[in-house]
């Protein structure tokens, strides 16, 4: 046979493992410095865990598990019962009691009611995990790819939702992308359609305005129009929307507003926790901003490279990250009221940016410093001590395992990238000179095993 | 509904994932110092990728992905016709085309094959990563674990054996575990039952020996008279697995068992690889050791704490690592003759080790070195942007993220287990010295914000 892989599924060689690496521990780092710890979470729920949490469409990207042992005699006429009840589009524990995990959200939720007595709340968790979905394969789009989601839950504070955007400033600056952090609310957002006097059509008014950027202020007005949201309605969304900055913004809204007049107390809240910080990135009130309306209830974010900054003009990619605030994460599994707050980084395209615009320069193309070669068996075991003082005192370091052909083992020198090579043959044994080679200058020079180890090692 | 874990899976809380990363840290430092590189591959491989390669209890225990879709109406008829074959005990794609992995090493053999062309052999990998086992859980064995392998393939050279003992001896020193390393030779078993004038009862010769720990030789003795084994033939079985030195050993065999001769040879030739090598640890000769028979076919390894070393006498632990050179990993997906050896670490008992021995004294209880407290609108504003300044330079900060009352501010820092809690109240924000309280003296000093800085940061 053939071997392949699962479709929409991706090994990683050495090289990606390493770039992929440097962005976990970049973020992994950030998170603990603002206090937030690592969750780890099976790849296997409970099928009754996941089903109901995705919508539909959700549920039928569920990779579910096939019990085990449904060939055993005495329970085939069940299982060929359940697999009936299964073709009718129901979840059927007989056939299936497992599934793989759609995301990080539910599985932190399911962690969080189980471990509720032993947890301190606040509780603040960061969680890097993949995660598998069966969408159709395409470019970009993966059925096993990884979240890397940071939440707290247990508290309302807006503290958190400025130290998020802390986080996000401070974590794309470490990973070098320079980024636009949008910020709105979605109580604003309902603020929206009751001061236009539509409160019915605020997902209507909210999915038009989130085109803007798109369609322009015309394509807005038609849209609204067909939505029969027109004359003094508009007027009023285009100047809510248009407003750049607080002082302008609360203006717009009248005072018996409520829900819009919640929304702006909560931005002013968390721009006073921000009042002094000097932003690295630029941090931007959008009102066009639409994520997840259905479970966001407060602030919501959303990052994405900017474009105007050096070098970084060529980047198509949409967001890069986001979240917001949520009201209700533990409600599913009977645990109501629990407030939390949380972001999330898109690994895959921070990947992708950083791999266009060339900024793995952190991550070194081969981390062996030097590679050992030897033409004969005294040799090679003289070179296998040397290289392993070498290894002893820190230095990564390889070594030809044979005494093979010079442009053998040169060859192999050139595929794994090694950038210096030691030559040992009997003359370099004898005078304890081993020939040292630069391989990207060439140039070859004579040293001693301490002179090496001393040059080589950190 | 009442949220539950999969059986046999585990979630890891942030000090369990800190220490499982603190193990997998340090031995992938070790790894990439001997050259060793890191493949991640999918959860997923298509089925008839991993079916036959783990024999017919494997096939039984992998965890099988039903195929989305199965519901469409065009679809049902066949779905019917394909559950039935599954009932009979058939891998049937219409059911199922995927499955979990079992084991890091089919999907190694599957990496390698696919990517023959790109790859430099010797190609040295390592890989982390979780497994997937419908085994019935019970005490220290789930249904999901990490495996830890490392393997170079693409070279019968014996300084890899030579190398991978170092890499056993360093990776176990590092984490603080004395072991003992075994080493025996698979052709040497092979030649014991041919110097014993029972080539045919090879397995069975074998697996009495491995057993003399536990029952000792008149258990051995017993054993083998069973199978038809005794007088001379136990004698020379006796006199070859007693002995404690190469030349001792050599002795022992004909010069005509070219098997052991071979066996002999090789172990002689790794032991010249380790000649002047100081080892951290116990390496035996271990003539009793048999591991994968049917798999492996030059040297073999295995390694069990030392429960004669200080502190270690009360670890109960079967073994810890293993493995060995094999002749043909890749020859179930059609390439032959491809030689590699292997080795794997136990993560889940080396943590179990650890914990119990008490030895994760590397690993801080909690990395978050300061904890901050407000007690006002004004302080805790003013609070958290001192814990900015934390972080901006480098300290791992927190604050509480309201000003709630001092108790219950104190309880969550005790819960959270913080070492220091800096306070801020009214005078402190007036007078700039602000409370820093050592949580685990009592001791109360104050400090100003750049005393704070200097003191802490690392």
């Amino acid at each position: 046979m053939k071997p392949q892989l699962v479709q929409g599924t991706r090994d990683f060689s050495s090289a990606e493992v390493l770039k992929r690496q440097f962005i976990f521990d970049t973020l992994s780092n950030i998170f603990i410095r603002f206090g937030y710890m690592p969750l780890e979470t099976p790849a296997m729920e409970a099928l009754e865990t996941l089903t109901g949490k995705y919508g539909d469409e959700g549920d039928q990207l569920l990779f579910k598990i096939l019990n085990n042992g449904l060939d055993q005699s005495e329970k085939q006429a069940k299982a060929r019962a359940d697999f009936e009840e299964l073709l009718k589009g129901k979840n059927v524990k007989g056939i299936s009691e497992r599934a793989l995990r759609y995301d990080l959200t539910v599985p932190f939720a399911r962690y969080v009611v189980m471990n509720r007595n032993d947890i301190a709340f606040p509780f603040k968790r960061f969680q890097i995990q993949p995660v598998w979905r069966g969408d159709k394969p395409q470019r970009g789009r993966y059925r096993e790819f990884f979240q890397c989601d940071i939440d707290v839950i247990g508290s309302d504070s807006l503290l958190y939702e400025a130290e998020l955007i802390q986080i996000y400033d401070q974590a794309f600056h470490a990973l070098n992308i320079d980024v636009i952090i949008r910020i709105n609310n979605r109580k604003l957002l309902e603020g929206i359609a009751i001061e236009a006097g539509f409160p019915e059509k605020f997902a209507d008014i909210t999915v038009a305005i989130d085109k803007l950027d798109k369609i322009g202020w015309d394509g807005v007005a038609k849209e609204l129009e067909g939505k029969g949201i027109a004359g003094k309605s508009f007027d009023i969304i285009r100047q809510i929307v248009a407003s750049v900055s607080m002082a302008e913004l609360k203006i717009c809204f009248s005072t018996s507003n409520s829900i819009a007049q919640k929304g702006l107390d909560e931005l002013e809240s968390v721009f006073k926790f921000l009042e002094g910080y000097k932003a690295l990135n630029k941090i931007q009130l959008d009102f066009t901003l639409a994520r997840g309306l259905s479970y966001y209830t407060g602030c919501i974010f959303e990052v994405v490279a900017d474009t105007t900054a050096p070098g970084q003009e060529g980047v198509k990619m949409g967001s890069i990250g986001g979240g917001g605030r949520y009201d209700n994460l533990t409600g599913v599994f009977g645990w109501d009221g629990n407030s939390g707050v949380g972001v999330s980084f898109g690994a895959d395209r921070i990947y992708d940016v950083l791999l266009q615009l060339d900024r793995f320069d952190k991550v070194p193309e081969n981390s062996t410093r030097l590679f050992f070669m030897a033409f004969d068996e005294a040799s090679l075991i003289y070179a296998f001590n040397v290289v392993q003082k070498c290894r002893a005192t820190g230095i990564n370091s390889d070594i030809y395992p044979e005494a093979a052909k010079f442009q053998k083992q040169m060859k192999y020198a050139d595929r794994r990238k090694f950038g210096t090579v030691v030559i040992i043959g009997e003359n370099e044994m004898k005078s304890g000179i081993l020939s040292v080679k630069n391989m990207n200058s060439g140039e070859q020079k004579g040293m001693t095993v301490e002179e090496i180890l001393k040059e080589f090692s950190i």
